[in-house]
């Protein structure tokens, strides 16, 4: 058996539970309403699509985008970046703690790699971002999957109990995926307080950092850490939901000067560097004037949102982030609730990709196709219902 | 100390060698003749070049290159590798056998993350290249150095002797980075036959495959798998040396479906997907005849190797690849000729970098400036000679 060439972390990986749904989906072709992925329908902003047209133009013909790049991220881009953390997110951090990364999940790759060792535990908060179960156990680290509302809510009577000599951090999504929970200031302060008394890092998932609803404040997690002695938040962001441009994989990290000297190490090795041109987009999305295209980006989602709740009256609001979590009977009756949506035509996302405390949900999209197409959605959901 | 947060593979890594050259290089700007690193000063295809420009006119204004692709990588893309792995590599595979990566370095990566446990050791061909080492270590593999040219001189009595129950594979670059030996077939099949005998796997490092200088054949390990019941071979490819796209980070990995299964499963929680429009680069590199374009690179390569040996005599002639590797009379001597030349102007890489075996060598790429610029190195190299 050539399986037995496998490493235990390849072995223990489990092909995802969308897999088992690809072949109705693939049959459906153009007829399937996509809503098990968390895609848009939406255009990147019109700088970062000028800016590859631009840079083709003038240097397709030279060997400009074609050539190594700086492994860390181009300095123009970093310094850009550092410019967006100030402005949107409250971080006061230099071009040394930054690294730029193929999207979220290689930046969240390389902070797994770049901070656990094989048996390290992470506090991961549920319902949750279903690659990072993966990634962590890909670099034999263990997941330890806790309430997310819980632990917000009494951050040391909860998770004070689940620490054990191993834990290194706490993991978790802000906005959420998905269910669009939201950190409110104090939520934030408290998670800060209880990872700085007992010595662990934050890792702090922000791809959804923009997609807020009803005018709710944000705070990101690594704004805290400007005052303390001994930094310990890692924030990692993505070009993808924020600018549309989740096939394009660009994303970054920001991290302690300490921890990043590490992790730059690490991504290194792991993907060497990320293509130019790619960098040239992202680097446009960030330098020219961005607020009217995240308004009008945030409106129309929550215009989407508030639709998709039509169909599904008493699931929990989202604060933000791109889908609906509804909850059903049970796991049974939430697979059925799948499988009849699918014949129709409609894919959704099973509850227990998102951990083992959510698979009576199912997740739905309402980013993924235009409004007209929702509206397709909505009818089935309405005839169909819940099985 | 922020760095206690670090995992014990960090704080492994090394920062390269490079690193300390890195003020002086970027001191001498647009001075500097850069042969310590292997890049080209050649265009890629048109066809890939117009390609890119193609889609972003047609396509540029809508999500089409913005949206997830599938993380195994573009199904049209697979296939024509498929085609292109029979007739240039020999090659006997399906698209079950592929995964497109970022660069060769993540294909690598993925190799690594999917077949060592920690602990488990890997007999590195010396010189190799330099982030093969931290590639193994990241994983908490073991680097087993061994030198390239005994290894295939005497596989059993040379290679045997460093076998442990933790041995799990071979890595070696065919042609080899730095020195540009080629396998013949007698080699080829020796070292395929000893771990077949010893239920090894090969990782074989491609990178360089249709670099081939003076008519020499050339044979791809993977083609020896065809006609055994257990396949072992992992054959790393790239896009980066035979179409000129390094800085578009793209390449492929083949393996045996078995050990393919779970390498995917690694690759997706590594990078997600590749972007679709570098894909489609790809895509037109090798879809476009090729014969042509490669037959002119391999003329101009050699080209420029016979024109930098004029200025290195008695180094060993590279039968292909993009360097000479020089030897001097101390790894001090090799030093100190780095720095004489880097006052002139000229960067070369320190042989440190390629192994414990070579301290006493330096790496000069001939591939990445063009011949006009190549002459004005062979002057410095000539005036100031050794030191």
């Amino acid at each position: 058996m050539t399986s037995s060439f496998l490493s235990q972390s390849a072995l223990n990986l489990r092909p995802s539970v969308f897999a088992q749904l690809t072949p109705t989906i693939k049959a459906l072709g153009e007829r399937c309403i996509p809503l098990h992925i968390g895609d848009t329908y939406r255009l990147p902003p019109a700088a970062a699509r000028d800016a590859l047209s631009k840079a083709l133009s003038e240097h397709g013909n030279s060997t400009r985008y074609f050539k190594y790049t700086h492994p860390y991220g181009r300095q123009q881009l970093l310094e850009a970046l550092v410019e967006k953390l100030a402005t949107d997110n409250g971080m006061n951090v230099t071009t040394d703690n930054l690294q730029v990364t193929c999207g979220a999940t290689q930046g969240l790759a390389a902070v797994a790699q770049a901070t656990l060792n094989p048996g390290d535990e992470v506090l991961v908060f549920c319902p949750y971002w279903p690659l990072i179960k993966g990634v962590i156990m890909t670099v034999g680290g263990v997941v330890k999957e806790v309430s997310f509302e819980a632990a917000v809510a009494d951050p040391e009577g909860v998770l004070a109990p689940l620490l054990s000599e191993r834990t290194r951090a706490l993991y978790l999504a802000n906005p959420n995926n998905p269910d669009g929970r939201i950190l409110d200031a104090a939520q934030a302060q408290g998670l800060y307080d209880f990872a700085q008394r007992h010595g662990l890092l934050i890792w702090s998932d922000e791809a959804y950092e923009h997609i807020v609803f009803d005018g709710r404040e944000r705070v990101s997690l690594g704004a805290l850490d400007k005052e303390q002695e001994v930094p310990r938040v890692i924030s990692v962001f993505t070009f993808s939901k924020s600018f549309g441009m989740a096939g394009m994989r660009i994303g970054y990290v920001c991290a302690p000067s300490g921890v990043m000297q590490g992790l730059r190490r690490v991504s290194n090795h792991q993907t060497y560097n990320l293509s130019d041109l790619i960098q040239e987009a992202a680097l446009a999305a960030v330098t020219e004037p961005r607020e009217r295209f995240l308004e009008e980006q945030c409106s129309a989602y929550q215009e989407a949102r508030d639709l998709l709740l039509t169909a599904l009256p008493g699931t929990e609001i989202p604060q933000g982030g791109a889908y609906l979590f509804p909850r059903f009977e049970s796991a049974e009756a939430s697979w059925a609730t799948l499988r009849a949506w699918l014949d129709k035509g409609l894919s959704s996302a099973p509850g227990e990709a998102f951990g083992g405390l959510h698979t009576n949900h199912l997740r739905v999209c309402f980013t993924a196709v235009p409004l007209e197409r929702l509206e397709q959605a909505v009818s089935i959901i309405k005839a169909v219902g819940p099985v």
